[in-house]
């Protein structure tokens, strides 16, 4: 690590921003930002100290995101696929390990990855299925046991980074058992195939493509070591699944505002008392959808898995998708025509922000979530609408 | 005219919906749908029956217009402008003309015009500047009288269908008096550059690119024949300044709407309780702006220039512009993540939609223009920001 | 009937309005109110023409009680019951009645409830129940066969009117077949006991008492003479249970947006943006929703029953509850503390508009009821929320 | 002081919402609520340590102030003005005192007061004037010198705890010269009356009746001992201007949230999509406005006056009003009619969260400031409207 990883963020936010509205056009993948992540040591973030990373907790990931996101939502949101699984394998301690039954063997592959990570290997998340959306119990890619290891067949959609990152953590049930669902963590290469269907609204830089898997991983591959782990990781470490987003569209409202300050100043439209009034309840806004998401993310490092933890896991993803696209759209009205022009970044700005809602938890799943629980129900198990 | 306008509209929809996506895509003016207007008689649809039109009222222009931006909002924008040139000629009646003191050689041009168009001749306007908005009181293209007419320079942005128009509404300051703004029809050929600037986030295929004029013109392009009725029209017609836009952005609105149930219903997602109860507000916002924006034009027609009427016209507007972001951006959540994808419907309609509110009188205008009458000023001139 | 219904509604409102006042404070019944309305003939708006009465249609009885509500929302909430009781004993034509089977006794009960309306006597309705609220299916009143007619026993709530009203429509299920409810209209008197629990946040002077009913009635108390016509009367004139009070609200709606600017002229204010945006936008919000309300209207005298009619009837249900509680909160905001206290108009309307988005069908019922009929559900039987 | 303050508030809480409902219906003063928060020795929250006080800070005071309005929003208002007076009393350090060139008389008279309150004296505020509003340059009470002191004559409103307060705190202007404004502590007794027309829609028992001062007071009474720093005061502690009203409406708001949820589970409604959706994002709302808040409070504490700890300020102002209001118009829409008869918590609750928008600063003006803010501006001097 170089320095201190919001400092670094802050620092890579304005050439992040420079080379925003290029990727955005070609829906190319940001490849420069990516290898300044790396030269600033960011992909060992959330690798342990001892592992050679930076050791952070969520709460630092959060503000990196969010500085990160503030330069381009697109790489912040690749690079949150990244500290997603870096974080949540830095995340099993030996009492978890312990408690799970994860073996030694397991234990050193994790450690291997992490290690990889420190050094400057990035992962990528394949998870996602059409049909199946994000839900783990819903997936239809398998897993059977073959001669030292496993092979994966399937195919993934919305994932980001696809053809770029070093590996890809990619679900799959067992073929054998349907309500096994396991993590492996696959290397590029032989195996997968690249589909490039990513064109999109908004979030155009994420090269969020299909991606084909047919490929045979070794024993270490598996995460954990033990089959079935997936959805117990998606109960522990709930923030990686629903919250870890959050901070990216908070930066993404941030960058909105500050891109609406700038051309009313330059327009001299300063004077207009609805501009005005539009980026001053704006400002608040995202003032206060910044602190929901930072305040989750402290108390994942304090208290992770605590119900109240959670509650706050959830809001803060509800927060940050509705704010982020209720912000950039008042903004885009409070600038006028002018910045409706490809190439403006309230343009882009704005089709970037609806995109925090429709992720996965999507805003009127968070709503349910969060009434369930506060009406005292199960809000894992007992929603409108399915959760995983 | 082939048909009733109104059917006309709703036959073409359907044709110019499969094209939208393409011509969205690439920015490109859909040709297509204009040979289909040109077919159906459409150019004609404000010229008086007795100059070969179908003699429409306003009432009948919006409806005409709803269905047309049912199958494409960006081509019913470009069908608007046609119409408000037509149909501010048109309503030019005997009396008035002799009120605003109009020669008779002006009436005869007129006609003339207005007979092209009913025999296939569409028009475009050519009105905002950079820095000058659609503010007539602030442009700078200026025009002086030369030998046999008069010489026009200066450059207008957001003129829709440059390029592809017959001939251009172009409002211009008098050299010497710069309180006095005038229109002209200028035929498209030498003297017009259109400079492709227009590459916006929605309503991509409008082909508002900028037009640097620099032409002389017989005195017969003088519209009215007599300087400085510019304004005077803007206040005598303020519906075809402010609120022609309306029923395009209704029908876009319902069009995202259509594009909501249809997925949800292909999805298998009719029983998600939260998709239901979007759809159905939904439903109902658009029903009631799609009514503000008939009856305003129906009160155009009734009783042209009432206050009422001209506040109908501002309501139109406001409600329209608000309610097309609004429900756009709420059907796409409906939708979900699959519906962001480049080439679904949805996806274009949610840029297309943010448009309405932003194109003048933007919407913050109309509320201050709203306010300043029920509150019993004047609201063409006591408001918090200049009107025109 | 003295003139023109909605002409007399214009003529009494502001007398309403004088009085409305005390009525809310106090919770006293508006008896003045009631006797102007029958000096003005206004019990037999809903009575056919040749039983003495208006014989008017749902349009007019909606612009009515528009006007009615602009002087005392609460008044108008009242009459509003009577018209749906006499609205529905009107429109029962005689093919209704043969393809309902209903005897001929009990069309002559009927005219002589009619008649007797004309004549000055009105009706209230006690429907909901404890537990049950609007929902036939819940009731828990009962009705046995006695000699010579009927046995009614149970406890009715939020019955408008109670204490006041010459007769009481009672909605009870046999005790022999919980599935077969009937309506009697039980005149005031013997076993009807009035226990005044209404106390509430806004339409405070509509009397909306519980009333204890332990009656027993002649055979002609039986509307339409065959039992189980509750639910077919629901079905038939949904306008009746989900529409009726739309009217009111938009009128009430009105009312505050007119006492904002009565309040802000008075005091100078209406030199501030914010305020002129707030009333701006409150107009057209007013003028949309009542156009929506009048559309359906207009919709059930065109064509009763009509998918697309009932459609309407609940788009203005929803639109009325919703505008007027949103309204009425920025009228007051608008306006400032000064509008806080008691005897402000201000003060008493924003508490009568929060009821209607509560009365039944909810707001949040109502979204749910589009949503599944623009989704091609059966919208009276598949929603996440029980309708009756 | 007893306890831990915030402790001592959650304590007390459920005694006082025992007791809301009376004081609400009558109007009355929650004179048993002042006895117990006198017996907790809350009066010395904000009375340094070395005077007998807890010495709190603002973001100690902050919590109190939530805690005691989850109980009762009215009295943790009334308790708001003692602590404003007391906290910026406590808030003069030496160092400040001389910069200011206070009086040592002056800042021993300070010293009795801020004794007398840990004591268990507690103060008033009566600052807004009919016309003037609370904004100190518009005052029309005025103040002269006479033998010994000094003499204040004018007429105060919205003063809460009117007759009940040991001493208020008077802003008057210096009847010789027009510019200067100075706050008195006047000891209840001869020379003010109350005039009681407190009477509001919400936050009825803050007895906020108008107080007519026509008193005589000792040098010592002038606070601060030197003329004119009524102003200075304000501008150095916004905070108490601005947003020591904002904890209380955000208790107030998650205390509608507390009784949507009793009253759901109590009625079995929770399985209503509706109804969870509202109180999920009703949960998340509140928690992000009382971040807002503890936040702003912690930045007054760690870096008083600075530009952003005052941006916070107006932020947390602004979020609480309109938070307050959306989230108490949401709740009844979720809680149903039976929550609008008047002793149900949410019937009140809806009313009291009305006022926090309207009170200063209003929403529109805190929107305003924070926009002028964002846009480099003055925001205390460039606004649209008027800031005190």
């Amino acid at each position: 690590m170089v320095g201190d990883p919001v400092t670094e963020a802050r620092r890579l936010a304005p050439r992040f921003a420079a080379r925003a509205g290029a990727s955005d056009r070609d829906g190319g993948f940001p490849v420069d930002d990516f290898a300044d992540l790396r030269a600033a040591g960011l992909f060992g973030l959330m690798v342990p100290a001892a592992l050679g990373g930076a050791g952070a907790g969520f709460r630092t990931y959060a503000e990196t995101a969010y500085e990160l996101a503030r330069g381009n939502g697109a790489t912040a949101l690749v690079f949150n696929m990244h500290a997603s699984v870096t974080g949540a394998l830095g995340a099993v301690t030996p009492e978890l390990a312990e408690a799970l039954g994860l073996p030694d063997e397991a234990i050193a592959a994790r450690d291997g990855y992490l290690r990889a990570a420190a050094a400057g290997s990035w992962y990528a998340v394949a998870m996602s299925e059409r049909g199946a959306g994000s839900r783990l119990s819903q997936l239809s890619t398998v897993y059977e046991p073959v001669d030292g290891g496993y092979h994966l067949k399937g195919s993934k959609t919305f994932c980001s980074g696809a053809g770029h990152a070093d590996a890809y953590l990619v679900a799959a049930r067992s073929v054998t058992d349907q309500a096994v669902v396991s993590q492996f963590l696959v290397p590029a290469g032989d195996g997968l195939t690249v589909e490039p269907t990513w064109d999109a609204l908004g979030m155009r830089a994420t090269g969020s493509h299909d991606l084909h898997v047919d490929a045979t991983v070794p024993q270490g591959a598996l995460l954990g070591g033990v089959e079935g782990l997936a959805l117990v990781v998606a109960q522990l470490m709930p923030h990686w699944m629903v919250a870890s987003y959050a901070a990216v569209y908070v930066g993404v409202a941030q960058s909105a505002v500050d891109a609406a300050v700038a051309h009313v100043r330059e327009r001299r439209l300063t004077g207009l008392p609805a501009v005005r009034a539009r980026i001053g309840r704006a400002d608040a806004a995202v003032a206060a959808a910044r602190l929901a998401v930072f305040e989750a993310a402290r108390r994942v490092d304090e208290a992770p898995g605590d119900p109240e933890t959670n509650q706050w896991v959830w809001r803060a993803k509800l927060l940050a998708g509705t704010t982020a696209a209720e912000v950039a759209a008042s903004m885009l009205e409070a600038a006028g025509t002018s910045a409706m022009r490809r190439g403006h970044p309230l343009e882009r700005l704005y089709r970037d922000a609806r995109a925090g809602s429709l992720q996965p938890a999507t805003s009127d799943v968070c709503a349910d979530w969060l009434g369930v629980e506060a009406l005292g129900g199960d809000p894992d198990s007992d929603g409108s609408a399915p959760r995983w």
